[in-house]
């Protein structure tokens, strides 16, 4: 079974890795860029083909390693 | 106008990330993973409405910065 994890920056927290990409971009003549927030994505394989159970095992590897809950949002999609 | 680029490995490409979190998750208790992959996701602000001038500034940026094209792929999202 396949699943995405989108982990993101909560709103209001500072991204000073945004906004040095926002920068470079516009060294490099990239016109129109407002804004910039980095966030992480994991694709993950998992066994067996229970969809509850992959997002309850993939809830728990957010909450534990692939997001700081306290400054970071994550999303869950089972993909099947 | 929003957007995102989603920026991952190219198949076959080794991820010492991904196996990285997979031996940790592993020592957490988290059951059921098979394999993880990481990757970048770029949520993105673009000035005016023009959805096919943001889709070619987005290729540009990830063109020479977001994305290693080499080994890397990218996806560009125009949300709107």
């Amino acid at each position: 079974m396949k699943a995405r994890v989108t982990v993101t920056l909560k709103n209001g927290i500072l991204d000073p890795q945004g906004k040095a990409i926002e920068g470079a971009l516009k060294s490099l003549g990239v016109d129109g860029i407002a804004s910039v927030r980095q966030g992480k994505v994991f694709d993950i394989e998992l066994a067996g083909a229970d969809a509850a159970k992959a997002e309850a095992a993939l809830k728990d590897a957010a909450d534990k390693l692939l997001a700081n809950t306290v400054i970071e949002n994550y999303r869950v999609e089972v993909l099947g």
